[in-house]
């Protein structure tokens, strides 16, 4: 039986191996797809998006935007964005009060943060996609459901960071001559395994199926389409991973 | 074809309805095993439950309770807790800045609020029933999944006022003199109907098989056992209901 010594090194090449990169990706597959089944039971509400659409007093925000702000300042606080894996979207949030933990990063730290392309098209892709109804006054419900899925998505599509650096790690030459000539055609090709994405959407759609509907009805309705969360995931997920993957590794070397 | 005229009254008895009852209750259920499941990936991490075992500068707070008390204050301004089913766990949160909804409520308007039960069984029943690791460090994430599910658990329990007055609806006679005499045993054998919940812990178990496991695992392993949902059900969810719908009828008279 082999030992692996635990040493920071070893805990750092743990955390890039593909394995774990893979079952992390898979965890949060789950969160992602309750948080969108969450939010769908209520309706788009749009006014919650709109600057001026409800009024707070002090703020410069929309509804939701506001309520995201302050939620981020407490998760600031408690050290939420220093984690390598967490990406705020709003500006102007406090300093941790618990002391930084001072861990080696097993990635390069990066500006990189597409988190307002990721907030644009949550508001103008995916809520029409998922809810049904148009205003139904629940907007607090809303809000808070919108925060829990949109830090779901940007902690998805942030671990491309990890992504990459593993793929950099064990093809660094086939990678390098790329990067140096930003050949991001020759980059997104390199970066893409077609038969991985494949599996990765039946997955997907077989979970969305599974925790989608109601497991005793007599006739079964989705939450959400099945279908749904698939598109989701093809058209808007895995594209935003891998610009994140091709921005890191345009800053890697 | 009847159609139903759309009054405030009408609305009202639409809300008190067994059949609207039981789909806010089913659809409570998903919120529940889902946030479950979702703090069930980390440690228990008890420190986070421990005044002073994390120092939060200018709180007394214990780490999980300051971010439920900073998350309530941001809630508390924008209404939540002006709704009937919802109640906050914390003190001394702030007035809303939304304008109030003078809405009629459905249900008699109390001071009933369970919540300090409801968190001391979460930290010392709830939380060692599904947490398997100890202590892995993940406190923010667990703090913030457990605000997710104390706010899902005590929506539904205090959703019990809303039982009690659909139940005294329609059984004003039966009720009353229980209720004169404050006759709990009384009060809870006609509170109950043993097939109805029955058929709700076979529901929760199913469901929890169901949303708990990888669905395309070679060898599928729960995340929280099955039975483990339906126990909390069974043994804290539902009776705390009935408390709250106790409670309610001893102040509804």
């Amino acid at each position: 039986m082999t030992r692996r010594i635990i040493t920071r090194e070893n805990v750092m090449r743990t955390e890039l191996e593909l394995e774990t990169i893979r079952s992390n990706l898979i965890r949060q597959e789950e969160t992602i797809i309750f948080s969108l089944i969450e939010r769908s039971q209520f309706g788009r509400n749009e006014i919650i998006y709109r600057q001026g659409g409800i009024i707070i007093p002090g703020s410069e925000y929309s509804f939701m935007m506001h309520l995201l702000h302050e939620t981020e300042k407490i998760h600031a606080r408690v050290r939420r964005y220093t984690a390598p894996d967490e990406h705020p979207f709003t500006d102007g949030i406090p300093a941790p009060y618990l002391p930084a933990r001072d861990d080696e990063w097993p990635i390069r730290k990066t500006d990189i943060n597409i988190n307002s392309t990721i907030l644009d098209t949550y508001i103008s892709r995916i809520i029409p996609l998922i809810c049904e109804k148009d205003d139904d006054g629940n907007y607090g419900s809303s809000a808070v459901n919108d925060i829990g899925a949109l830090q779901a998505l940007s902690k998805r599509i942030h671990y491309g960071k990890y992504v990459a650096e593993s793929k950099y790690q064990k093809d660094p030459s086939g990678y390098e001559p790329l990067i140096k000539n930003n050949d991001k055609d020759g980059i997104m090709e390199r970066l893409t395994d077609s038969a991985v994405e494949r599996r990765l959407l039946d997955r997907v759609k077989l979970k969305a199926s599974t925790y989608g509907q109601e497991p005793d009805a007599v006739n079964p309705t989705y939450k959400i389409r099945p279908e749904v969360i698939q598109e989701i995931y093809s058209d808007i997920i895995i594209p935003l991973t891998k610009e994140v993957e091709y921005l890191y590794l345009l800053e890697r070397i």
